[in-house]
């Protein structure tokens, strides 16, 4: 049974079939609000996370399929002691494909290997997100129109967020991309990323900490959150902070086609007075989430010959 | 985009569209269990309130609609610093209406006005819950058979009860209403209502802290929930609480046909020994609420375009 | 109004009734994916338990139908200090048939006496469970093609799971059952149920405390989990927990057909070795406890009217 857990374990093909099959439903909804008919989505989210499981909810109804959900931490079953392989094994006595986040690390691989219908990984623990990164990859797509020779500009916290990594993993393997990482020091890609990824595959990189300077060579700026807790000391952290929250000022030099996006939800990186400019793309990025895990659970549930 | 956040927002003769809508609905269910096929309500109650989740969800499900749904009060978005603002926007992606509860009055106002798609208040704080003034009116309505010419008796914790102002709102744009306003002193209308409402338009009133004496005048009641913890001491909640617990006895000289309504949970303000009275109008109060939401729904996506 | 609060709420014929339908069900799902269409299930529970919640709302979609649920032991209605009684009331103006499970003893009774649609006990604290034991009575039903003539064993805590009780009480009204109760001391069997069904009924039974002894004789087997809260000591609990673990060691002597069965979550009383084991039949359980359900909504559903 196909799960997908990570970004790579779609191929660059299948990330193209998936932009192509989300694209076509922005263009003819109708013709997929029935595919999924009968067919249901569990959505177990043994760590809270509204809009993503808000997202993989709306995908599951535009397909006129139907959804049970976990939705609390607290989950009965295993606070009675009950492992993610005997949960994921009953849940396939219930639903057709199962989207789950866990705290920990591994959980969805173990429910994936468990199950007997295709598992997506909503999340585990600061590992895996895929989902956010096919919601990221779609936007690139859309907003330049191709996904091959892009500068890409990564702000605030690279160390942590996931969904850097993820999205350099995912970037990395098209043709001509160029990364900026722009953070503080405290917290610069990790070096298994840029060894890893980065180096081994001869990918042109910068790395800086002052956003503005680099402004004007962007095509693409992903703006992550500078959490508080991740500073050691309380200094640092407001001596930084500022200068990674985004305006309309440090936009004044970046092109004029720039996409600026931002995995959500922001606390204050991005000034609210960013939102109307066309070049803010982050709730973009939340509508092109949803075509993409429509996309997704199609693909799955076809592989696995339920529809 | 129309939303509704307050009962004023909407018209005397909205009222009366929503309330016709409401009859044909009960009429000719079937007529409208598909009308909002593909459509999806998001219920976000940020503070829950189980009853008037419930109403909604089944509103749109007997439209013909899905749901998607925040139930828990330490929704995760919010607790990660999202403004209700960028909640509301990432709704509009997933959702074509929204529901809202939250604890902070204004909250609605805030979503409605980030929000690509209608918002209905659900409830923000003490402030305002307009659909439960729909279902008290289409009560009356239905019991009645008009809204003109009836002395309506509200009795109980006149003062913080915002169901009690909303409806005093409702009804005093009918002519001929007429108000019964029986309370203890601790709990009377706010001075604010009276000089606003009721005597800016001249709306006859009396006021009085004795339930039985006004009894036989009433075309309607309307209990209220008298909270413990709105005495100062302890000695006046227990001395006044039974004067205002609706019993048997205290009906015998209510008019034959009195609606009398709560807009529930009760504790004990009205005894269980009243329920099967044909003047017990409160669980018809939930049905009608019901009814309400859905020509709510309704109209406010007709006017978005929606259907 | 017709509710099912206990097993023996239902006759052996229509036990065996529920269980063709859900047999056709089986065979011939199509024919049932329509036939609750525009019609509501509420799960109310009261008291999580993700597992029976899950399979109710996979039963109903699967049915055609749709859910309102409340999941969240912090029912905001029951906080504000509604009764059950008020809150069936009030579920009934909104769904057409109730799931519930509450702590308390007699909840689902009084719930069923005030509601005015049809009410499945989904669990009362220690008390009943009628549809695990139907997921039970099917998985027998299905493994073994008779219900009569067998010999049950039930193994660990007999004292305390409210599953096995109500098994015995099932299975005792078919001829020919034996039963073998396996237990420690401190865990037997009720003596209430050994005089009030085993030998007012003249049932052949038989009391061990050691599993492996018995084991050649049993068709089925039917493990529960042994807590090691019940016990008085540590010690007790260190000494004997293992005797009732069932490893692949310990099945060499039982019949080639036996049924393994347990009602689920499990902790470690059975072996993960097992699971592959074509005798284990646990998972079947689970598939099969949907199927009943759906079986049972059908039945209430129509002698209702509703369908």
């Amino acid at each position: 049974m196909r799960s997908v857990l990570d970004i790579v374990d779609l191929s660059v093909d299948e990330l193209q079939e998936l932009m192509q099959t989300a694209c076509d439903i922005i263009d003819n909804p109708e013709k997929y609000q029935e595919v999924c008919r009968h067919k249901k989505l569990a959505t177990l989210f043994f760590e809270p996370s509204t809009r993503t499981r808000l997202s993989f909810e709306a995908a599951m109804y535009e397909l006129g399929g139907n959804v049970i959900s976990v939705s609390s931490a607290n989950n009965s079953s295993a606070a009675k002691g009950e492992s993610v392989a005997d949960t994921a094994k009953t849940v396939s006595c219930y639903a057709d494909i199962i989207a789950m986040r866990h705290p920990k690390e591994g959980a969805a691989m173990v429910a994936a290997a468990a199950a007997s219908i295709p598992v997506i990984n909503a999340g585990d623990g600061g590992h895996n997100h895929p989902t956010q990164t096919l919601a990221d990859l779609l936007t690139i797509y859309r907003e330049k129109g191709k996904m091959e020779n892009l500068t890409i500009g990564l702000c605030g916290d690279l160390k942590f967020g996931r969904t850097v990594h993820s999205l350099i993993n995912a970037m990395s393997r098209y043709e001509g991309s160029r990364f900026v990482l722009i953070s503080p020091e405290e917290l610069k890609v990790p070096s298994y990323v840029k060894k890893d990824v980065l180096q081994r595959k001869r990918i042109p990189y910068l790395q800086t900490t002052n956003l503005e300077d680099v402004m004007p060579q962007l095509d693409i700026l992903y703006m992550t959150r500078v959490q508080r807790e991740r500073f050691f000391n309380e200094e640092d952290y407001l001596r930084l902070k500022d200068s990674y929250i985004l305006t309309p000022q440090k936009l004044m030099t970046a092109k004029k086609d720039l996409a600026i996006m931002h995995p959500l939800p922001r606390v204050n990186e991005i000034s609210v007075a960013i939102d109307d400019d066309p070049r803010a793309c982050y709730f973009k990025q939340v509508l092109n989430g949803k075509y993409m895990r429509m996309a997704l659970i199609l693909k799955l549930l076809k592989e696995a010959g339920t529809i």
